[in-house]
């Protein structure tokens, strides 16, 4: 088969790798249909986490089954399904609390930029759609493997509720499905923190009902003027920097919620500014398979539309300009067609 | 009127103070029926926190109305009246969401440890009871004050919840009551961290199922021993050091909660951590306002006791002797008698 290989900050190559082969008889081989460039992609690409080795990359993937191990029989060989970048056997302690992306079995995915891609945890892993999707749909399911289930765990930690009042730090595609999941939530007004026309422009068509340019302690004190001075219920923080966090914190109300989505780096928080705050604050890798069949649900009968965050398509072997275009903000979230 | 005046760390003096008068139209004055200290005064007694000027000591407080402001309505001379640590209007827009511990008028009580005190935003602030109390509530009533209305906060914060399974570390005053406080929203099994061997007796008491000596990591596994693997669905952390929020943070369960109370003392919380956890973390100064009326009840008609946490009482004049018992952990907390 063939896929992505990182060999170095910015240098992502398209190569021949082995094919997957079933390891584990909880294993299944997919066939990718559409596979994509994550933000956080970008952290190792940028030289801001270590590589090591040259390694594949890629978490998010849709496709069909090619073969599965003796101990699945959730899914078949044929039929069209999606997973979590997280793989859960969603039997455990964990799972069944809803948290499986804490699954005590866990394998995160990290080979899904290429055509073919073995899926550990199949059984628990993988859900399928009811019949065949049609291609106009791969998008929005693909995006429900990482960013838009990661936007919808982020307006659940947040606690969005019906008539509340929502920030979204962060306009990349995860933070564009926060105001997704919001509107879903009955979030009455969605703040969006933008200063990209592009994304704005999206934010406001998910459903943001106001936009904020200003960043840091300027961006925090206009969402105090637009939250009667006390400050957000909700903040979705779906960046994972410093200045993202502290944003997030400061613009969420005493007793406000604060879901942090984006992987941290260098992120430390202060326990006793957390303390004086009253914000609740809860984060983590997406539990996505908690919420895969409503997602699926949702994408199929058109009342959310995820696949909007692709706004450039790249066959798969040009996946390194796929990283460049969004390095360099010239797009939101990459496609990729094997 | 006479009351008790921090100096310097370890020196206590009870002094002839000023009486207090009606500043603002909002104010109250009482007469204290019992003071006492608190877990948190022992910061600056032990030089833990500055101290600058020599000032009046004391947050916790219950007594019998003498003179109201010409704003105050809700309480009238000679009623027996509780109010929590921190005063609140109890109508800007973070008491109508509950937490009036961060009411955009909040002064912090600080002169209580005294035979009279002034009450700002009396109003919104004191809550009565139907009739004048016997004498043995007097404790139970005070210590609602802080450390019990605390102890809700942290189970609240926390999110206990029927058939939980709830830690709590910390076996002072305010863990004391944290049982009681998880106990009464129905926690399954409680398990309280503590070598003492006084505090230990009154953790079960007060209903911890399970008592925990280990501490740091040894204790954490304890925990998870305890806990299936996974850890425990909720956590309330009653000190404010670093030690004890990572205890509490590495005792969650993914998906569970942890409700931090003790003021925290150089506590740094690393993101990335936090993040991998899944765990949720909300603390604050408690909103005792929002816990009272229902608090006063439960103390009232005996369901719950958090007067026993006084183990020594002492005349207000020996207010010194109370702080080094304390100090001293000779006594959990101590009782004063104006």
């Amino acid at each position: 088969m063939r896929g992505a290989v990182i060999h170095s900050p910015g240098d992502i190559r398209f190569e021949t790798l082995e094919d997957p082969k079933i390891l584990r008889p909880t294993d299944a081989i997919i066939r990718t249909t559409v596979t994509c460039v994550c933000g956080s992609d970008l952290w190792p690409y940028r030289g801001l986490e270590p590589i090591g080795e040259p390694h594949p990359m890629g978490h998010e993937y849709v496709g069909v089954v090619e073969e599965v191990g003796s101990e699945v029989t959730a899914v078949k060989p044929g039929q069209f399904v999606i997973g979590s970048f997280a793989t859960s056997d969603n039997t455990c302690a964990n799972c069944r609390n809803g948290f499986q992306s804490s699954c005590l079995h866990r394998e995160f995915m990290s080979t899904c930029q290429a055509d073919h891609v073995r899926v550990p945890n199949a059984q628990g892993t993988l859900v399928a759609t009811p019949e065949q999707p049609a291609e106009e749909f791969w998008p929005g399911l693909l995006a429900l493997s990482d960013v838009m289930g990661t936007g919808w765990w982020a307006a659940d930690a947040a606690e969005v509720r019906p008539g509340s009042t929502a920030v979204v730090v962060g306009d990349g595609a995860v933070g564009l499905c926060g105001v997704i999941a919001a509107k879903e939530m009955g979030a009455e007004r969605i703040i969006a923190m933008s200063r990209h026309e592009t994304r704005q422009k999206l934010a406001r068509e998910f459903g943001a009902t106001d936009i904020v340019t200003e960043r840091g302690e300027d961006g925090v004190a206009r969402i105090k003027d637009l939250t009667d001075g006390i400050g957000a219920d909700s903040v979705l923080e779906c960046v994972g920097t410093p200045e993202a966090m502290r944003q997030a914190l400061h613009s969420a109300r005493p007793g406000g919620n604060v879901g942090f989505v984006g992987v941290p780096h260098d992120v430390a928080i202060d326990g006793e500014e957390l303390f004086y705050s009253h914000a609740g604050l809860r984060g983590g890798p997406a539990p996505v398979r908690r919420y895969l069949p409503d997602l699926v649900d949702r994408v199929l009968e058109g009342r959310i539309a995820p696949g909007k965050v692709f706004d450039l398509t790249l066959p798969l072997e040009q996946v390194a300009e796929g990283y460049k275009a969004m390095d360099e903000r010239r797009a939101i979230k990459v496609l990729l067609t094997p």
